[in-house]
């Protein structure tokens, strides 16, 4: 039996893990593993091919995805889509697992309605904000290269009177930016999901500059857009000289870690079992609540996980 | 009301992260905070102080603890812990978070039966072989440092027909050897909860190496006494070089991971909210089937976390 | 005799270690080492301390300075500097050993024309503008933290059609820059001491994507201001998604490399051998042309090292 | 004209740079750039491919060795040579650079001397023990390998009363140990090239200890073989708990230092250069006081570079 794996949208460490997994855990299992190279353009496209054991030899500590990922505006016409499956036909395919989120889960599902191909999505996003699973591959990695970040910025935060504003990635989610200000000990935390109160930050933080506070470190979402509006309010009325940092794709690359390359095992485990023992619906391997489980792909896309409580709970004891 | 906080045994990443967020979080609370400097020894020798912001500003990034720990035999004596119960009272201390180790549980359970002292343990040591928890500090870091040391022997694995032996830490505990051979892929695993059957070993990678197998890694938990051993026998039955690497303290050093640093702060917070609120008894704080928790410290001392059979199934798959 | 030690300006990793070896190194030859602590404002204000070895343990690897640094406007008036000399004064101190950059030395030099103070400046910067030597501290860690942030983008530019755009610290100086689009191999490099011709740039990228270029990275030094043009100018001509990223203060922290130790030592030792031995004038510590020497500080200061004609042909082989 | 290039004996970090340069660089010059796969070995097997851009594309952050390596022991027989010299006459190479220490500089200069083929050495190998050059690539990213380690073990240092003892790669040669033992600031350091006086260390660490001394960090040269010996003796003598770190392999591994690839691009346009200009003889590519310069192959094979006098006397200022 044929089984692919395809990466698609924003490409986060821990795919080559879960790629390297699949393949060698399914020719343990005795079938035959495929790999599908730029995502859903390259399904389109017929760019698959049968997974050697050199494919996927000394993957596991590189970032990004060997077999690429790529987002497909074709995809969303159904004859592309017809061709995706002649193209799954062609090599026997008959599951494939995709390494993407909500977005490519959507038209996964819309793709597996049509054409008998059974699918299952590994959630693999830095952002987190999958509906349904506590973890997306790539976010742990994500919050160490942005602590990485962090810590070097507080090296040289004590050697002068200076803030420093830290855009960090997150369109609609602040996942990242709340969990790397509580892990960092972030002054400020500017995200979609929690108002910032402007006038009691100021206040909070003029008490604190007047008691011997040397330096502020205030991280903001990208998704806020209000990076530069923070380090202008920072200048002008904490008087503190600022500095911005934008973080940006360096927080999709690096050395996946040890938690990555883990849950990137189970993931890629749990979906080849699943599909090649008892494939009744197309699923989403989530790790919720503690436990690995198996949900309905519409269960899953479609929705966005919101920022959990317990996170915004943190933050207002940095407040 | 006075709380203090101490680190017992040996020492791991995220101790500061936990010390911190106690003295944080407790001034907070409005409390007062106490630091006891070199562990039980200290706290016999009264090397106690009131916590001040500067004692834990900028400590979140460093490795191991800046109120050091200490093994103290002199704490089994009755005189001894005596002493450090009147220094206790002197400072109108009435409560103590410990990090250590089953070690240290036991001795403070001793401790709270004698004097009318609360004690909050935090699980603290890169063994993770504590009972009643999935999860214990540095463990994380610990993974990533061994990660990081095997990711730069496969560097060079694949430039030679070479083999490399690493000794990792763990005295009865094959935690660390296992995930990390998990997370890096190893050939050879040999840990104390696991028969290691060389003659298989030796078939399957004889087949292997006639396959085109350039490098064998093999990780040796410290414990079993065996690195020395599996380096000869590699040399003289598969013809490979062989070099040996023994990881030794470096695992314990390092820059805590965000997963540390958030495991320390909840349970930092869980430690503080217990003793302030509602200290029946004395208690671990846990992380147990994906939940926080607080169990009788009873229930935890004493005892042995075994390694979960779903890591010894997934070294399985490896061979 | 004593001498002491400040820095000022700009912090850069290494100031540590020169601040160690400072302290050690005098300790050793029988004097007596001061700290200044905040740069000349602390000198002003009389924040000297001596050194005790619990001053200088274990600083070697953090990054920042111990005694931190500053900016002072007030130094330029003589009625502080008068105040400033009259605190080395009432320590004994004759001697001072200043980490900092051009316009610290213009500082000193004036300050020691008026004054019976030896100064020996080291030059500290990672701009590495300061005229008279190929090296200041702190160089190899920026140039370090730049490439591995550099790294991670690589890791994820593999899996898209995708432009980065990475501005990077220099005011005047393209140095940083320079060297780092050499050694990571960026396509487009933009400092101020290069004119850089869009439309040659624009027809040789044009002509690699159709030969197959999947992803761009380009380099633009902060000064030239030319960041979100250059970003804009891909995004519209050459079609591909291009994200933005401003490394900031990142730069400036940072674990000082083996370099930064090994100059930073060699700098302090040659700076208290000259203030104990022979200070018959005020000098700056240089590494020139392979080799260490000592400079007249007024040969030093006021002027601007020029990018190496060197590494300009390099970039030139780049294009 | 076609020139080759391949890597032969231990491997080290830079080794992919070289590689980049060499076929970029030669392209850009018109020429035609070849890759012998697995070193002196691959040559006799005729393991010759020319390079193509993906041969070299994305290997600059990589350890290793891309094209491998090995040592040879068929290359020290004539009828072996001879073969090699056939197979590079097949595909047209009239000219190697090779990427080694100096058993690989001497196998070559023999084989010069027996066919019309000239080579470039470019010295390669993380003991920096090749005559005539300062510097050899490798060493600098192995030096920050060891530094990391080091920075490590000083966190959990402060912890506790222990020693620890690092055995630090280097057979006859104790660069990396006396320049670890420098950059962080190591209590002792045991090398072949400068006698060890036990009893005056013995005497030096019991009076700090006895003024406060809390840990001991102990390098040992590989090749002194005194590893163990040295553990015991701070256990019995200075009644330390003693741990050992072997660093093995690890530190021929790790991603490049901005410096080795800086120098492996110098030293491959230098080969390059030479090669297609005028190759009146066969030489190596040395950094020799601060200038690169070219040395005949007989000048640098054969001997070996002795510790420079300036590390010793920095090491004398340990003591």
């Amino acid at each position: 039996m044929g089984l692919a794996i395809l990466c698609s949208g924003g490409d986060a460490p821990g795919m080559n893990a879960a790629i390297k997994k699949f393949v060698d855990y399914l020719q343990k299992r005795g079938e035959t593993p495929y790999l599908i190279y730029d995502g859903l353009e390259g399904l389109i496209d017929g760019r698959i091919k049968k997974a050697a054991h050199e494919d996927v030899a000394g993957i596991l500590h590189r970032g990004g995805s060997v077999i690429r990922s790529s987002r497909s505006k074709r995809f969303y016409e159904y004859a592309y889509r017809q061709q995706a499956y002649t193209n799954l036909k062609k090599h026997g395919i008959e599951g494939l697992v995709v390494l993407g989120g909500d977005g490519s889960f959507c038209a996964m599902a819309r793709f597996c309605g049509e054409f008998p191909v059974r699918v299952v999505g590994i959630p693999t996003t830095i952002d987190n904000d999958i509906y349904g699973t506590d973890y997306a591959l790539g976010v742990d990695t994500a919050l160490n290269t942005i602590r990485d970040a962090l810590d070097k910025i507080y090296d040289t935060a004590s050697s002068f009177n200076r803030a420093f504003v830290v855009e960090v990635m997150g369109h609609q989610s602040g996942y990242l930016t709340a969990l790397s200000a509580i892990a960092s000990g972030a002054e400020i935390c500017v995200i979609p999901e929690k108002e910032f109160q402007i006038s009691l930050a100021q206040e909070r933080l003029k008490k604190e500059i007047s008691q011997g506070r040397r330096y502020i470190l205030a991280l903001v979402a990208e998704g806020t857009g209000r990076t530069e509006e923070i380090a202008r309010w920072i200048e002008k009325s904490l008087h503190f000289e600022t500095r911005v940092t934008i973080l940006g794709h360096i927080q999709r690359g690096g050395v996946p870690t040890s938690y990555d390359r883990m849950m990137a095992f189970e993931f890629a485990v749990m979906a080849v079992d699943y599909l090649l023992d008892h494939p009744t619906s197309n699923v989403v391997t989530v790790f919720y609540e503690g436990q690995f489980a198996l949900k309905k792909i519409e269960e899953v896309a479609n929705k966005r996980a919101p920022l959990q409580q317990k996170y915004i709970a943190m933050l207002d004891r940095l407040d």
